[in-house]
């Protein structure tokens, strides 16, 4: 039997998950993130340092982890969604999901036939897997949209109601922007429209996933209802620690550091 | 004129040094860390998981920031020490220097004749260095031996009257094995051996430096009068911000989360 | 002058021909497989485990061989289709070309002006090809359509009809799917449609290939007709020869080992 | 601060620039190259063979030197121009910019909103550029359009008039094609479709770089005004250098060996 | 708790195990092979084309199976060895073990302390191997001496006695070169000579491996009692697989296709 | 049968040969450097900024051309020397031969039994040098010692005396340092041992090569009656192009321009 999407087993047992979110290039530092009880990690081809050849030994790193493998994908284009799912990850975020075509477009890049049309040629799917990986991935794959823009808020609804969607994952930073807010700056505005996705999404029993700045932003949005938060990167967290060891050593007064979170 | 080696003079005007440690494979990893403000990075060709092509572009993304690059080799075996200084490394950690002879196959490797016998190839040295690199290394190039053993130890006079040895670094792990004490645990026969250490290398003028098992140690040692300090790894850096996370956002009591350190 | 493409001199003279399947990223693997006697190689980007630093050494590595270098795209967007012709394939196998517009904007990519729009920039083409690469590239670079769907068939008279286009080559598995059948299942269906492919085809004089499942039907596809066959990929080849050990040397009736063919 | 755009300075006081071309995947022959006293250096993601580890490598490569860092993209795909800029190139140089929507969408993914719509995770922009990196980005990046075709030339008004574009970047081996001119070949028509663009281009205060045939062309551009010369790639350097040797020690008459330019 | 050697346990159960061997420098591959059910997989750094970064990926993929990662190291300097294991791996086989010197050599090499002297810095054995990899590592890492020559023939008993020692791996071929036999041909005096390592072993309950040409020769030693068997490596059926492709679809009678074996 | 060694041929007909040195790791600038015309190419592995992947991706690169493939190795450790031959060079150069004993190591490290104690797997050496590898192998490889140290001369005659010995190369650099000379000043001392050593060589009708400081010293090196002369690196053909290039587009009267030659 294929191995079972362990992030969508807990998620249907009510576990808020903790996700680790990886743009260092590096299957050793992905290694070591797995192991330390995230319930998934997601490597970030976007704006991570990543690309196709790493994406595949990061995956083949975190495989011997009970970390869930997801994929930030670069945008919506189909092949390069088809080629992380061969490569073994377990669900894919796409970023910009702004309005129900796009949305459409990844969902079927996701699916074999007859759902959606992915192209079959499992590859790593076959070792991670298991032997009978394309008669389930339907099942097991992830699909979370991003909404972070003005233009998804007002397709809303529709992107929400697309057939075979797993969820949403929200990026705050992107969504700053585009409501004409700083990212990082607090905004009443930006909050409520987290919530109005959140609640949208919560409406139609969704999966709901969230970029957060920090532990302490991670805690709240936690509380807030989010199945899924990612407290931050790797690269903000090796900046953080080491930030503070200069700053102690020196004896200068870094009370102030601010974390980078996860970008 | 040839970069000078920045914490050769920050030493000679008294600053203890901070010192990171590279163990990841990943250049964009070792670029983040230098930029934190460290004096110097140590990539660790020993216990790291780095070969030849990662460290040369570790060195490469780390010449962009204003830290020191040094390398741990992984033994005194000289076509390798060579190969790291021509790679632009500013100085080598030399592990497991237990007797003279061994200090001074490496004082040799790391120096041109008449000093030396390094051999003439500079390669990288002429881009980070600069075109003069070969008339100035000789006096750029640190060499610090590691005393960790039991032998070293009964050697430690001659080891240090070596002519052209820049100073000690102290591994106070493999140490503490030679003396039959558990790597970690709490040992007087080690401070003892760390003090004496300290004090006869003072005596004579030569850096010191020694790894430590995170922020707090290094705040010992630093008071102790090392002269460079490594606060711990980038690994362990890693592991301990996600494990935090993990067990904040699980409700776990992890007060009790050990520092693995530097390994 | 250019070298010339093996593979269209062979066929010229009615040879069929052997081509072997690359999905394991490693040149070594690569260069193993085209010294085996093979005709032509593809390089699988689409379901392949090859980013494109893979794909450039797996081509370098391959030229040293008789076997004529073909990759197969991740897609029909052209500046993918251009760099690996740069990078010295000479021919590209392109998936899901479903319709006649996607199978021009396919050969306008894989032809220098006035016959298309390839950019100029040979670099690999220059050492492998020849220094009068960009004179006949247009000559010898082949452009093979996949037909793999219903609704290419729907459009096979108009892709087939495109001006420039060397030939097809089927993709088996994603045509079943398209079918509504599963992939590897015996079907009539599937059948049909290949042979009505295939008869088309010939019919226009083009270059036919097909992606088979394994050597047995390697050899029903020769005699049925094809010009060119795929006996399976390296991956595949490996895990078969692997499970035979296991099972031979276990004691195991493992008699029924199934082929998992090219994927 | 971010660090400032030399380039953009240096062509504010009036310097012509000379530009060095990447087209090797190696960040140490980029690395040379930066220090040679070169203004900038542009990374070819289109011909040259660099995939996207490789480009990470060589931006951090050449980040020790004053050569400011551009990409030239593979196409005017958002996302990958985002990821470009992200790993910490000061500025684009986009293939086929055809026609004004094509300038537009280069242009957005170039910018952070409310200037266009690039996407929030500075990554190495906040190592090379600064911890402001995102505060200033706009203000720093370069946007070069490539001019290259008859349809370009056709809308040429158009495409300049684009608001932020930065400037425009000839490439005359594509403009020759496009005008029916075998590429490298003498040509009127194609010299008047240079001078247009440039005066064009020049009326409005817009940066113009151009592609050149060797050291001589990259002079005579100079006369003719260009704000940005390439004299030539690296392959071709290096292989210009070995030609020469191999010639002369071989007592050749190579009095003829033609220099290859810059592909 | 570690976790455990698993051929060490299946030894115990007196299984005969199955050793797959890796040249080919992909993690894909070795993945692909370590999930055929093979007990172990052996990465060979000693004539296989992989250096350390290939080996870290490859640890890191075969991590997700059952079969237990073993290194061939080039040869019994021990820095190497030690940073095989650091990097994961459960058991060493060095070549050339020519006297019992040799063989302390490499047995302290591969024992933490007081046992040995392997170096503190356990990396991915934390990973890999568990949180407590330190404390059970000398109990669970098997050290397997290759006999291999006419020299190690003469010092057999004290090679075999040197207390640690897990047991011997014979390399036929170069026991065969040393016996003044051509590799690959058949000889009493070879066959005498492993009959004589075998039993001499087996009286001193020492495990015993041995590469084999092939399946045959593999069923062959099963039965004469080795403990692990290895039936080819990777680029041999590889090779294997193709040219019978190739011979059967040529129609060429290959009924005579040599197997290449292991190397 | 196996690919006659070109450079081994064409030295018996008398032809001086021309040898590229390669410092950059990638295996495209070396493709590139191997298709101009020259006799051999050198990987330089003791000063070359190129670990074990990067050798094997040029030797494959190289593969193509007509130029024999040598290795520089980083010193006369046997393991290494045998890893680069099997990885397909086809002839090394030692440095630091400086007595008789170093060069027997050296020499019985490339060859098979009974000549040497070459190990068995020839790997890399199946597919370049063909099936019969083994056969030939010891016919066909080259073994260059490097004479360049006051030690080396010393014991020069029993250098050259070694059984097996192709020739050697001289290191005009380290052996003037060796002398107490500065590398590259003119020095009646080094060229009065230069000589010496050519004329020792030919005595014995030995193989002699030279690294030269660029092209006007290796034509002199030819007329002194050199076999093999390399009139310098890669890196250092790039850095003198752009150089030139920046010199006279920035007007700077650099008709001074020293060459940095091969390092």
């Amino acid at each position: 039997m294929m191995k079972k999407n362990q992030i969508l087993q807990k998620y249907a047992e009510g576990k808020t998950l903790v996700n680790g979110w990886i743009s260092i290039p590096s299957s050793y530092a992905a290694e070591v993130m797995a192991h330390t009880g995230v319930d998934s990690v997601t490597v970030d081809m976007q704006h991570g340092m990543i690309g196709f050849a790493d994406l595949m030994h990061i995956l083949q790193a975190v495989s011997s982890s009970t970390a869930t493998p997801l994929v930030r994908v670069p945008s919506s284009e189909p092949s390069m969604i088809m080629k992380t799912l061969d490569a073994g990850s377990y669900g894919i975020i796409c970023p910009s999901v702004d309005d129900p075509k796009i949305c459409k477009t990844v969902v079927d890049a996701c699916r074999y036939p007859p759902l959606g049309n992915r192209s079959f040629g499992p590859s790593r799917g076959l070792t991670y897997g298991g032997a009978d990986y394309v008669k389930y991935a339907n099942d097991e794959i992830m699909i979370l949209a991003m909404i972070e823009s003005q233009q998804a808020l007002d397709n809303l609804d529709e992107i929400l109601d697309t057939p075979g969607l797993t969820g949403i994952y929200i990026g705050p930073n992107d969504l700053a922007f585009s409501l004409g807010v700083i990212p990082g700056s607090a905004s009443d505005k930006v909050e409520t429209a987290i919530s109005h996705i959140l609640s949208e999404a919560k409406k139609r029993n969704l999966f709901t996933g969230i970029f957060c700045s920090g532990l302490e932003n991670a805690q709240y949005r936690k509380e807030q209802g989010f199945n899924l938060v990612t407290p931050g990167n790797d690269a903000g967290a090796l900046r953080n620690a080491y930030q503070t060891f200069v700053g102690k050593l020196n004896d200068e007064d870094k009370s102030e550091i601010e974390s980078t979170g996860g970008y």
